[in-house]
């Protein structure tokens, strides 16, 4: 008999077929087309309970365990009717659905990305997604657009699709996406081409049901000084563009070589070890991961030194909103996960210049449109990296110097969206510290512009190109377990206090406060305070400080959304309003955008509806969510790749 | 003939040892006792036209050049008199003093550290620090302080020397030093015990003239509940404490062997080079390095490209203000740099696993107190180090990815000052980025706290030791030169624009506003509208952008300085009340909190000064203080060493 699975693996590729199998027998006669299959997480109940024996090695074959579900993400499609989503959760031991769930009217189920292979894919294969720039090689309107440009000889039109953003106020509900189109230099630059250099002012709106291109929008190429609806280009869109070539063979200047290797290796082998599948092991730590193609890694049950410290830690969501005021760039707001379902390109890592085998890299699982499974490659990393001194001291009286190494043990893994790439690294350092380090790279989104303009809302960074200010507003999901489940948020500040005689005599004293969060809420950080979190568990107190044990949460105090509070870019994104949220935990609340962002008008079901419960979280099982981000005004040196 | 010196390097021993006879040869019959010789920069109108020259290759040995200058901090001793304190400046071609400062009354000349081990130091060679723990040693009055406690068997204190920072009110204004005492357990520990576990709450005063102890106060070690002035201790004052060791031979539980080795590797060596002694090229950054005492590495004449960027880079100074409100603990507040030239220990880094030739170490001269120097060995490292993925992108239509590496180059240095240690790094990148790195670590600073009590002001660390809350405020230096000398600040910040018809007709703009520093000044961030700093060269406009090159300035929002306005700790850091001044360049104005901060009441001739001169900045000659920081409030998992 094959081992049980463990509550907290990924599905296998039969468990996923059982998954598909079930759904497909209760839809006899329709077409189903197959979104995503993945673990549906059992109850936190009963997954506790199922870790505590474990952890206390009473496990065994007969030890009851959390029933294995998935959640099977479809379309039901019926000739020339929208096809309806759903999302059912299946019980693979007894291959009944347990519950399904349906979008409201006006939600959209998040657009997926099957294949990072556009040129080589069959047409029939293609997901909805990549159907925008096919639509519009189809599609008379767009052709008659785009001849009104007279592009050079050698160039195409290249189709950048993208999710639509808010549905306008008068759009009929109708899943739409939208392209943003530029033009490549197929000739001389060929099919590597940086088509990105040259934009053009087109963007064409498909049905995302009948596949048809069903409306192209000139936009404005105007600066500052025109009238925001002007459309003022000429027909030689982008003979005032340059080339920005990144790809190695067609620098014009070539690779330097003026840099000599540097190589990381390890003669032993990594310090880590990867057991029952997804345990991983490295020093003190332990933790399950999980690769799901909502969030990417999932990590699950981190203890330190056999002391529970999160249940559950995963990104949750962001928003990239754009800044240009000119129709319709109000809808380029991306969200990278809710709409993106965007993990699926593998994590090319290239960490190690010699040794590649001191990675481990981690498969995930795609489904096809037919509910088969695929095995995508190296989504995930996992390394280990060195980040200089941890710690140093030297004793004056005698000179005696010790100094530390600070090794890391990484968890990576990467996004590209169109022009923008994401790392995620989650990071786990020797003193029982995890880091969530975010960096974006790839390269920034540009609309055509006419010659000798500028823009407040951008800025030029090739001729041509101007670079939208936009803004970036992650959000991550941690679920707490310090030394057990019930758990209670605080915030310290330091401030100052008035000289006086009885407690500050003589001026130098600052008053630490503490703050307990009670009830569910969105919180700001204030560093003039130095305002910092901590996640404690008040049944547990430091034998040495007689304070309650616990993880300070530290955060950079980044810009929020900056949009207009009644704008809809502003009422979709209402995670992006505070800094830190807190909640009692639910069971399956895990997207903080709201679990159908797509196309929406406002964010429906996520962090900021949840905080409206008005829950408890004091001693509580409770979710943080804490939110940061980078307001982007881009600079000529972002050109061409970040 | 040997080559002439560049003028931007080092003073050389024979450099030194004439501005040595110099000021001799001035005092005749008199004792003079060295403090400090380094090298006086020229003029930067009379370096800058040499550069100019130089990076033009037109440098030959007829062309003109600065003078060489030498700096001489120096006491004139008399016999039972306090010695007198001045500082001359040495044309070391001429042989003459070009001018001579002193300190005003009240003013005190830095402390000097000049060897690290005492235990080895004959009494005779000490530096005027290093005698408080001998005087006390001579000292009927502390010992019979000391007698009053029970130590256990086998342990003896240590009394380690500190600054004794502002003079009280009552203080005549002879100079001071204080020793903050613990015991050591050296029938068990030995001599490299962790003599921080056992603090004693003892504060012995000792006079720099006459080498005596003149007081010896007794602290308070009461908690929240207590008064202030509440001597509560018993005599048995550290048989509540803990060992806490941390040197490896005496951990009890041993070395942890679960991590492997992790080795950087650069099988062709590094990619920078060192030529002409001090100037360092590292792709396509020059630089020239030096050292001297007060401010520790200094980067001179940075150029990327052939462009100059920064004319001259260093730390200027910093404050640790302590924020228990028991006397005398408003004294303990740390300058590490101006009360301190402590950077004399050696950095020792132990970057390389492997391979300690990757990096190249560079030796400092240290004055004795005769007037000799002696090379003190590896006070800088310089290395490369790999940083992650520097970018990514990953073509959607074709799968192609390129990923690059991000090397940075590091000048790394490393000062112990009593308890604590501070690593500083400036690190270099591949895209003309300039990172100044501070990391902190070592012992925190403890003090006796009664058992069973707590206090606000701090946290128990270790049984017994109670570790207060501080800060650490930081204040660098950048002398920037983007394209030339004539530069501007302005801060740029992102802020919400209503919705209107006119320029924000769907909510989703915001508007970049720029602002420029006219007046010298000091600013403080404001995240909430993600104010940035910019250095820009208003007369060199970027052909794309349109707009004035410039470098962007990237702080850290920290808290600025607690104390309480009128609080001599806030007196005298007046720097550490603003985020980032500005000022217009003067020569010689190199020490953001003061020349003499040591006992001082108050910062004078610091940044803040300088700003009421208001220059005006535009289009100026200008400096930058970036000032950055961190609360900290311990915690337990800081020790035995952070």
């Amino acid at each position: 008999m094959a081992p049980q699975p463990h509550p907290l693996s990924a599905l296998s590729i039969e468990e996923s077929a059982i998954a598909r199998d079930v759904v497909r027998s209760l839809n006899p006669g329709s077409v189903i087309v197959f979104r995503q299959i993945f673990l549906y997480e059992p109850p936190k109940a009963q997954v506790s309970a199922f870790l505590e024996l474990e952890h206390a090695g009473k496990v065994t074959d007969a030890t009851p365990r959390p029933p294995r579900l998935a959640q099977v993400w479809f379309d039901v499609a019926e000739r020339d009717a929208p096809a309806k989503f759903a999302e059912s959760v299946v019980d693979l031991k007894t291959k009944k659905v347990v519950s399904t769930r349906t979008t409201l009217p006006g939600q959209h189920a998040s657009l997926i990305i099957r294949d990072c292979n556009l040129l080589t894919l069959p047409h029939s294969e293609s997901d909805e997604i990549r159907e925008v720039p096919l639509a519009c090689e189809r599609s008379d309107l767009f052709k008659s657009k785009i001849a009104e440009f007279k592009l050079p000889e050698g160039f195409e039109a290249v189709v950048e699709p993208w999710p639509y953003g808010a549905a306008d106020p008068n759009d009929d509900g109708r899943r739409l996406f939208q392209g943003i189109v530029y033009a490549v230099n197929r000739k001389v630059g060929g099919k590597d081409s940086n088509f990105y250099a040259y934009p053009i002012p087109l963007i064409p709106i498909m049905d995302a049901q009948t596949k048809e291109i069903v409306r192209v929008l000139e936009v404005a190429t105007g600066g500052g000084d025109d009238p925001l609806d002007a459309k003022t280009c000429s027909e030689n869109i982008i003979d005032h563009c340059k080339p920005a070539e990144y790809v190695p063979e067609k620098l014009p200047q070539g690779i330097r070589d003026d840099l000599k290797p540097l190589a990381v290796v390890q003669p032993e082998g990594a310090s880590f070890s990867v057991v029952d599948g997804n345990r991983i092991e490295w020093q003190k730590w332990t933790m399950r991961l999980t690769f799901n193609p909502r969030e990417g890694a999932v990590l699950h049950d981190i203890r330190y030194d056999g002391r529970s410290v999160v249940y559950r830690l995963s990104m949750s969501d962001m928003t990239v909103p754009y800044a240009d005021p000119r129709s319709p760039y109000q809808r380029k707001q991306a969200f990278d996960f809710g709409d993106g379902n965007a993990v699926h390109p593998a994590a090319l890592n290239s960490r190690f210049v010699t040794s590649a085998n001191l990675g481990k890299y981690f498969d995930g699982l795609l489904t096809e449109p037919n509910g088969d499974v695929t095995e995508s490659k190296n989504v995930i990393c996992l390394h280990e990296q060195d980040n200089g001194i941890g710690w140093k001291h030297t004793d004056w009286r005698t000179g005696r110097a010790v100094v530390t190494r600070r090794r890391e043990l990484v968890v990576q893994y990467i996004i590209t969206l169109a022009n923008y790439e994401y790392i995620f690294n989650f990071k786990f350092d020797q003193s029982a510290g995890i880091t969530l380090e975010t960096r974006a790279t790839g390269i920034v989104s540009v609309v055509n512009i006419d010659p000798d303009k500028t823009a407040p809302w951008g800025n030029i960074v090739s001729p041509g190109a101007l670079a939208q200010n936009h803004q970036h507003v992650f959000v991550a999901r941690i679920d707490p377990a310090i030394d057990g489940h019930s758990n209670t948020v605080i915030y310290e500040e330091s401030t100052p206090v008035p000289m006086n005689a009885r407690t500050n005599p003589r001026g130098n004293y600052y008053e630490v406060k503490q703050t307990v969060v009670k009830t569910s809420t969105g919180i700001d950080l204030a560093p003039e305070k130095n305002r910092t979190f901590k996640i404690q568990n008040r049944s547990k107190i430091n034998p040495i400080s007689k304070k309650p044990v616990g993880y300070k949460l530290v955060m950079p105090a980044t810009q929020l959304l900056l949009a207009d509070p009644n704008s809809v870019q502003s009422k979709r994104a209402e995670f992006a309003h505070h800094h830190l949220w807190v909640t009692k935990y639910e069971e399956d609340e895990h997207y903080a955008g709201g679990r159908y962002p797509m196309q929406g008008k406002a964010e429906i079901g996520g962090v900021a509806d949840a905080v409206f419960r008005y829950d408890n979280v004091e001693d509580e099982d409770l979710v943080l969510w804490p939110v940061y981000g980078l307001t982007h005004n881009p600079r000529v040196e972002d050109w061409p790749v970040m």
